[in-house]
């Protein structure tokens, strides 16, 4: 069996950050990961949600969603239905708590980063492509933070990014495009810190439970697509690695 | 540490299931993981959603919801505040994928299984006391769809059950209580088959990331656990084991 | 022709209250008229609604909800369609209305009383079971606020139980099960004070429109059914008759 | 005390029944209880609700609103609040189940009557306008029917009316206009048919719970009340009494 | 080809102003364009939205809705419905930006005048006549207020109306009933002040483009109409002209 | 007074067109008007609207939305807050009728164009870029139906572009950007077919009414800068001009 783009099962598809797509937010990066493209705005407001204020410390959260055309075949948008749906609900909470994980919220003040990951493109990896790239976002908005003088101390603990990992026709890779996601027997994501340790841990089986041997080979194989995207995210940054 | 109830960490509270605790439904079970009480309703409809109308196929979904008054204190309905939660379409999207994990599809006929899952009262834990709840309540329906010669073969492949496993003040810990949960580093819900595979891993880390041997540990205790839910299900049902 | 249960026409269904169902309500009971079951829980809150801000006096609410599979078939939640029914609406109003009608709001001080009727199980008699239980989870309540001290006077004026009565096939009787209720041309329901009175009368005519006699019988069964019903409250209550 | 417009306490006030005010709806009728003001439009569609299609009978229902400077304060729209509002449930059921109270739906063919009640100014008592205005634009709607021959057989049983009556600073009186239903201990609906059955009795105490003797005055005055305005909509249709 | 109501391609339909239709509100005009008849409520609330609070500036607004059977076949209401149609908004914003174009919003004092539009009878044009009635209304309540002393000058800045104007096969023609507008090609709305100059120009080509030469001929028609139309407010408001 | 990029009152901003933006979508294009950018999607469904099934005819229609950080402080998404806006409404329908003024629908076939105009980056004239980007992806989608053989005959009538125009300070002048517009007196949108025709014409006086002359001299501008666009346009679609 050949993966998509003739990839090795450990091998990440290209992935490329643009930053400064958009020009108002405080942190813009165009994300992808092969043909999956997620604009990643973060804008700064100086509020906390109701439940935290007066207690000097600082928040950050995501929203998530995708274009109606963004997929193969066009769907009707949240906005029309209404409401926006368990799948959306589910993936912009795990960015929320994704990036949480990295940020110390006392030093980050009383005030709020919102993260909007709006998918122009999906080709399997929106959330974990959604994550990585919110990272960038969010770095560049609390460096301007920084430039400004609105922070003391960088409130950042760590990097974080993800990526996918799944059995197909029974054998364990990295990265799932669409295609390769669709035919999937186990589905997983990891959200891993720049050292190397867990944030989240995701995994369903889709059609095969699958057995701790199994669980582990995806495991390895996530450490290692995660330490490469933290690679990959320094060097947009501009960081020294 | 002491933990509540007393229990040694790798002890599950006291489980028990209440089978027939509603009339109507064709599956009912109360399920008890110490305080945490789950009402499980079995309804089987002679319908499928229609985008699998036609095929001949099954389906087996869930409802999640929790009564005003089973925390501590009220929280609003769902159906006052208009739309259901992030954290509602997580967990019963959870509940309905780990039971289509261990039930064939095509077997069950062109009818879905709609299993209601209803918190009376919460101490923690109510995500996998559904599951575990909720497939006692699914092979009772498929019992009784058998006994009535609705179904000629038996389309269920496997058990499944739940448990919830986390870190609290560095221990890892089986089967966490409220209390215990409020104040976990890290926390995990397993969801594994009769035959100790894994069908969902989903770990949090709360406060601070956890390390590939953290995850190990907990992996074990949670094998552990779902294997004695195992045993208690059977029993419920009046298998021999 | 027979009743339901072969009661007399004047004869309750088996009336049980089972106080102390929830652990976490300030009053919680689980009343039962035959088959119909109902669990009342009530929260003090140390508020009012907005339009009642600092007039000193105090405020006794309710909702009113069914599990979806508390009847035959299944019904879809009102959480999942977005909004409260008409039917629904209208007996959360009477309920509120049927427990303000016992209290003096001037002696409860600025708190709210919000008892949650959630009908576990419907066999005919749903709101007339909910007034009737949620009486003693408010009791339950209030007595729990005058052992802690928060009240100075009892704000209870008197006590207050519900009832169905109905011409089924030219009968009139008392406290309809479903089936008798489906059948039934007249449906009446009778709220009633402990000395007697009236706090709310409804009746409507199914098929046939009623005379001026037939609604004087209708009140004379629901009048000694109410009186019943006190006993067997006060009785729950543990209070001396 | 001196009642709003000087009236006796068992006088109805000033009632008028403008018919055609609208000249598309099938039965359009402007009723008026002094200052209340309910616009009455009947609407034959040739469908009946999915849950009795193929039936071979009819159906009547309504639908009743109030504009927003209807009251002395303006009230927000239903339809900027996005939901309609318990009362409006309450109220629009009501108008329905009275109407069929009075049609043999048998006869009525699959077709179904909407009533729109619409109130253009509300002085009290817009409930029991709606209902007597309503029965109006009915039978013009049915005659019109008959007319063009689509009815073989008249499906009016009856006519029916409402008029409410409360106890006012103790006294019990007809027809209640705002201040007086505002300030009353009792406010009570009567729904009566031509030859003086109940269709709907629904009282309520407001602040003082109400005796047997009470209901019984109460219940005169307004058989009285249903007489007269039975008169005064013959005469609207031009029946010969 | 005849025009309905015979009229010339430049003529106006029948106008009329009823002042004070509605007892409570501060401004009430019943508009009629011939068939087409609109209520609108001015109501004076003393409070502004919150983006112009403490600016010291007052504001004006409406809200424009269609009773069920204002047209010919019954439409179903935007309340039960749940939300508020894009036809709605659109001409509820048109309304109350031609409202605010001839308002000094600094003299009116910080407080809102509230337009309610609700269309009884519709036979085109009912936003046009909407627009002209609510100008009346408006009017009537400023002067309400300058009579109580509650404005020291004058907020009107000039008079403001509206009406339709199209090509009908081939031919331009003014204020188009119903049946006219439901064959037109192109269908414009002008909103004119007193002194001859536009608020709002608003031209649609139905099926057919149109020219620049075009565009000047709806437009003298619309002037002359407007004109016309300002001289009949003039005189209901019983203004020396 | 200067122009934002110093630009001729006369003079259109850059305009740029990239083509297939988005892989999946039948026509995609990212127009762009100066930093307003929007990306335009067409799918082509195989269907029509209820309303026309079977009449063999197509339909052409478009969705508006803005990105949260599109402009310079986020806003709130239309499927967080549960509805769509009505300037959202406005200007989607505007979208719609304006394609449609160009395309013969009874030679489309019974299917549906949907065009989705996202705006990533908003300055001013979202809508007029919008239509102008939107014809060239409904061109494009057209003309892939054209190569697959499933179009007989080009059902496109004519070009279609849009520009805005406004008075800034006294100055008509030609395709506002933000800045522009929120400082303008009097602020039009022009919707122009290639042979010089109006399709829409919507002009709004923010502050002061505009006179007969000023109207003509905002046509004019109007007139010149979509008779460029549409070169640009031509260009873009690889047209022989």
């Amino acid at each position: 069996m050949t993966r998509c783009d003739k990839r090795d099962v450990d091998q990440l598809r290209e992935v490329d950050f643009e930053l400064g797509f958009n020009r108002y937010a405080e942190g813009s990066v165009l994300v992808s990961f092969g043909a999956t493209q997620v604009l990643c705005n973060a804008t700064v407001e100086e509020k906390v949600p109701p439940f935290m204020r007066g207690e000097g410390r600082g928040w950050v959260t995501a929203e998530y969603a995708m274009l109606p055309r963004a997929t193969h075949s066009r769907s009707a948008r949240e906005s029309v239905r209404g409401r926006i749906g368990g799948r959306t609900h589910e993936i912009q909470r795990l960015i929320g708590r994704s990036l949480r994980a990295v940020v110390d919220l006392n030093l980050l003040g009383e005030r709020t980063i919102q993260i909007d990951c709006d998918v122009l493109q999906a080709d399997g990896g929106t959330r974990t492509a959604s994550i990585t790239g919110a990272y960038v976002a969010l770095v560049t908005a609390l460096r301007k933070l920084q430039r400004e003088g609105l922070l003391s101390e960088d409130p950042l603990r760590d990097s974080v990014a993800a990526v996918s990992v799944g059995i197909v026709a029974g054998v364990p890779m990295l990265d799932l495009c669409y295609e390769e996601d669709a035919r999937a027997d186990v589905d997983m994501n990891f959200v891993v810190t720049g050292n190397g340790k867990f944030v989240e841990v995701q995994g369903t089986a889709e059609t095969e439970p699958f057995s701790v041997d199994q669980l582990r080979q995806l495991q390895e194989l996530a450490l290692a697509g995660c330490r490469r995207l933290g690679e990959l995210q320094a060097e947009a940054l501009g960081d020294r690695l």
